[in-house]
């Protein structure tokens, strides 16, 4: 029963976390109470840094541009300063990219710009679709009961932080992106484990300076005799600073030392010398004690959970805050809708969990690694070499390069492998089609679909085939069709069979499926799928009414020639073929999660067997029994 | 003097001639008088197609994002139709890129987004800078007469339409972008040349359509038994046709000939059969007649200027009027500014007219050739092949060919060409200097400088090399370093000679250049030059206080390496120099117009002989007297 005060999910934080639930779950339309206990957004400071992949996902959202308005500075490469061994002065090191080009990215650059700007982004997208932040509000209490109400099982109880005004709601929901400091998660008694046992002060400083050191507008980590820092240029000719001030390894340590912003500029200037550094202006300054922490749990009963801050601190070294926070976000976001929309069972929840605390834990040993990665000794410049390029050989890697790759997938977002489970079907599933992950296919499962160019056939656009459907919430199937001669039949085969009664796709068609326009690009069919089709020839020798089976055809944004080239498979005659690993010829299928990671690839095979293995694959986590081969016909 | 009602320049008509004109100047500081006879900017319709070449202006100007926020549709290839050969329906006879990859275009397609939207991103800019138009009025009268008042001798009367207020001002200059129909040309006395003495009636229709018309999505010429018609699609699902009602070589011709929008929509499906046609909303429908006309003069006193259509019309279907536009304007604006601010005799205005005259008349000749290359026979597949590709020699190339190259050429923009005068030296030119123009460059004065990628060097951002300096009013003087052990004296020498007391930097240095921003970018030492450094070496070989004279490395962010790969020179180890042809031990200086044009290349040498050369060019045109080799010291 829906009344004024129930709401499908009450977020308390309007953070980057909260904001990009409530912005994902706004869009597809549910119902939400959003508080934030600041007056306004985030004025200055705090996290800054999106990754590659973040801005992957932003652009996917059509949040990107919006975001690149403000100039944020961009980190391309990072530089490392040591004491000289004459014991004069400051040495450069060396230098290296934060996303090489062994990794195939669209924006291989980290990109600052300050939270309360990146907030706004999203707080205007969410106005547009009705929301508003209510603030300054906080959370007073909360219980979740579904014998009491099934629908809305969770109660919350909000109130005005000047303590006047009250309001209680009932939810489907209750979500937590409080921060560290989370009142949900003290009230369900989860407790925090700390990885490391070390924990740090830190000092950061936003400002206009005028240096003469040559990398301000660079990354830099620097060890001097006097201390360390690290430099992060920023927008508006800024640049932050973070200062250790102590740690615990400190004989004298105290994790409520702190310093002045005059002490943090005194010892900043002791370090660079003999650079100087005259500050122009202080925008923000704080200093803080941070240790790595994890949750123990991140939801008890799949009704009440916390994402962001509230699950995972760590040290601001990798800039992986709020990062990490969109992906918790985002994960949760869509298998939220998965299960209200009807199309999974309440179980697939239990992912949300499995999955990202995992990721949150090797976040946290590759924090650790990270730090001591030069601690121990300097990178030899043919190291560093071998690690930045594409092509060194895994046999050559030493430790050293190792890490450091590592390293540099979890600094630029696309370390993030999703286990098997089931959404992502590994190689050894044990499914009974023999289709699941034919031989060659280069794409892992748990892992984003690599990225690809290619022509639409309709309007000859170029288009990033793994952008053409937008974030959506829904499952984006790339039936790669190969050669059209060859795979004529199982093209037309699997579009027969898609129509099979208790086939996937029939099963979750559209309710008004027969009033959706003929412009509708992405959902024709159904909220829950959209299918793309990439044809192995050159855009002017495909006919789609001969080419395509219709059903396929009415994604007619979505018909893809795979004739662009491609550095990274300069040989390749179908280069998106070719980076997929699937055969230019008989081509194969791949089903993307809505968050864009791979769930399963599937070989395109005369006769019932594709969508069969599809069946398999969604059967094992959707609402419906989905059958295999019953023909509609 | 200046009071109130005096202006530097009136500015009638806020289409995109009179738009580019004033948000140049409005940016530069100049006080402008901007009015347009409708109540609003236009609402529907008109012109929408922005070329390549114009879409990097736009960038250039920091307006590309606000122009691409419409989501606009994008042209990158034409299909042609015709009867098939039974005489049943229509076959697609070929398609072609509109800017293939034998231009070296960033963007190689058209962008169509309406008029209307392309206006109210130019106002908006316009109103940061406290522009606002004056609507609507319109221009009664003026009066030009520098013995009365030499600083502002432009006398300008307008009024209200409604014939209410009237308001008399005076000013430096007038300028006409009132479109074909110019009150002040015709006031001048300026007659209209017809090119072409055949004109035609052209129906035009924007809106929604359902259609299964399998290039709905492309730029179409369709030839049928039933007529002609032009498709171009447009941003929101719409399309616009174009169908020639008549033409001056019809038996019964009339200009006045008309035709309803049901008349039009019933010809576009015939046309169009056996394909189907319904239309579900109509945006816009005019006919009007076009005839190719051009001004015999663009100004008679270099104080009232003309523009745009009051200059030049041609047909609509190569998309050119409003590209012709913005580049009319842009010329005028940089010349009215160096004019105005002191660095160029007042004879620099007299280029306005014979450059961009020279391009209105090449761009009607081709629209001629344009229009008859496919009347006459249609091409073959293979040299349709042949035109597209970059690797085609010259040699092989028939008639069809160059015109087809020369058509793309003209319609992405690339093909301006300004001839050789005090602005454009050609490799000819009588100059004393022996360093001008060095063997084997490959850039063409009067042209774009070649775009190239390249590496700051303080914080490893690549950069678009021919984007770095914005649109600022400057010259843009590109110091290609070369090898820094080999040109090491040779650039210290340029440094040196620059900073002589008569060299064309010193005599323009800014007057408050002691008080110039340490965070100035672009200008820290003269409003009318920038100074960018291409180094030919990797960025993390380069330190600039080793390797670039101090003078040089204030344009911090103008420093850059030459270390990006290039497909299109892909053996070279300095791609951007060898995209310009300069040596890559060795050099040279390329000096680029405000509005992007090469106006001289000159070898980078031992002693002041660069600087002299560039003395040399810049004085054929500067308002002082240059030296040469007077040093300071």
């Amino acid at each position: 029963m829906s009344s004024p005060s129930n709401y499908d999910i009450v977020i308390i934080g309007a953070g980057p976390v909260g904001l990009m639930l409530s912005t994902c779950l706004a869009r597809w339309g549910y119902k939400i109470k959003h508080i934030d206990n600041r007056a306004e957004p985030t004025p200055t400071g705090r996290a800054d840094g999106i990754q590659p992949r973040s801005l992957d996902l932003l652009r996917n959202m059509g949040l990107k541009s919006a975001i690149m308005a403000h100039k944020p500075a961009r980190v391309y490469e990072v530089a490392f300063w040591d004491p000289a061994k004459d014991g004069n002065g400051l040495v450069r090191t060396g230098t290296w990219a934060s996303c090489p080009s062994f990794i195939d990215a669209r924006y291989p650059f980290t990109t600052l710009v300050h939270q309360g700007k990146i907030e706004r982004v999203f707080i205007s997208d969410l106005e547009k679709n009705g929301l508003q932040i209510q603030r300054p509000w906080t959370i007073k209490g909360f219980k979740a009961d579904e014998g009491l109400d099934p629908n809305y099982p969770v109660e919350v109880h909000l109130e005005h932080v000047d303590g006047g005004q009250r309001e209680s709601v009932r939810a489907k929901y209750l979500f937590s992106g409080e921060g560290a400091k989370s009142f949900v998660r003290e009230q369900l008694g989860i407790t925090i484990t700390h990885k490391d046992p070390i924990s740090h002060v830190w000092g950061v400083i936003d400002g206009v300076v005028r240096t003469d050191f040559p990398d301000i507008k660079m990354k830099c980590t620097i060890h001097s005799r006097h201390g360390s820092i690290m430099v992060i240029p920023r927008e508006d000719n800024m640049v932050r600073l973070y200062i250790q001030i102590a740690s615990s390894t400190d004989p004298d340590f105290s994790p409520r030392k702190t310093a002045t912003a005059e002490e943090v500029q005194a010892s900043a200037k002791k370090i660079l010398s003999p650079y100087s550094i005259e500050w122009e202006g202080v925008e923000w300054y704080s200093v803080y004690p941070i240790g790595q922490g994890i949750s123990s749990k991140y939801t008890l009963d799949h009704r009440v959970f916390l994402g962001g801050d509230a699950c995972h601190t760590h040290s601001p070294k990798a800039g992986q805050g709020m990062n990490a926070a969109f992906l918790d976000a985002l994960n949760l976001a869509w298998k939220i809708h998965a299960v209200e929309a009807g199309l999974a069972d309440r179980a697939l929840l239990t992912t949300y969990e499995t999955e990202r605390k995992d990721v949150a834990e090797s976040l946290l040993s590759f924090d650790n690694k990270y730090a001591k990665l030069f601690s121990e000794r300097p990178p030899a410049a043919t190291e560093v070499q071998a690690a930045s390029e594409q092509a060194s050989s895994a046999s050559e890697d030493n430790e050293f390069v190792k890490t450091f790759k590592e390293s540099c997938e979890f600094t630029s977002g696309y370390g993030v492998a999703y286990k098997p489970n089931a959404l992502n079907w590994s190689p050894v599933h044990p499914a009974r089609s023999r289709l699941i992950h034919p031989e060659g296919t280069k794409l892992r499962t748990g892992r984003l679909m690599a990225n690809a160019d290619v022509t639409r056939v309709i309007d000859a656009n170029v288009v990033h085939l793994e952008q053409g459907v937008p974030l959506n919430g829904s499952f984006r199937i790339y039936v790669f069709a190969g050669n059209p001669s060859t795979t004529a039949k199982a093209l037309k085969d699997f579009a027969l069979h898609l129509t099979n009664k208790r086939s996937f796709f029939s099963s979750y068609l559209r309710p008004d499926i027969d009033s959706v326009s003929h412009h509708e690009t992405h959902n024709p069919h159904s909220l829950f799928f959209t299918i793309c089709t990439v044809i192995a020839a050159r855009r002017d020798q495909i006919e789609i009414v001969r080419d395509v089976p219709s059903l396929l055809a009415r994604y007619r944004d979505h018909i893809y020639a795979d004739d662009r080239w491609d550095r990274r498979v300069p040989d390749a005659a179908a280069a998106a073929h070719a980076k997929m690993g699937l055969d230019q010829e008989k081509g194969g299928v791949v089903v993307v999660r809505p968050d864009g990671y791979v769930g399963v690839v599937v070989g395109l095979a005369d006769g019932s067997g594709t969508v069969d293995a599809l069946n398999e694959y969604f059967g094992s986590f959707c609402s419906k029994k989905l059958g295999e081969t019953l023909a509609q016909l």
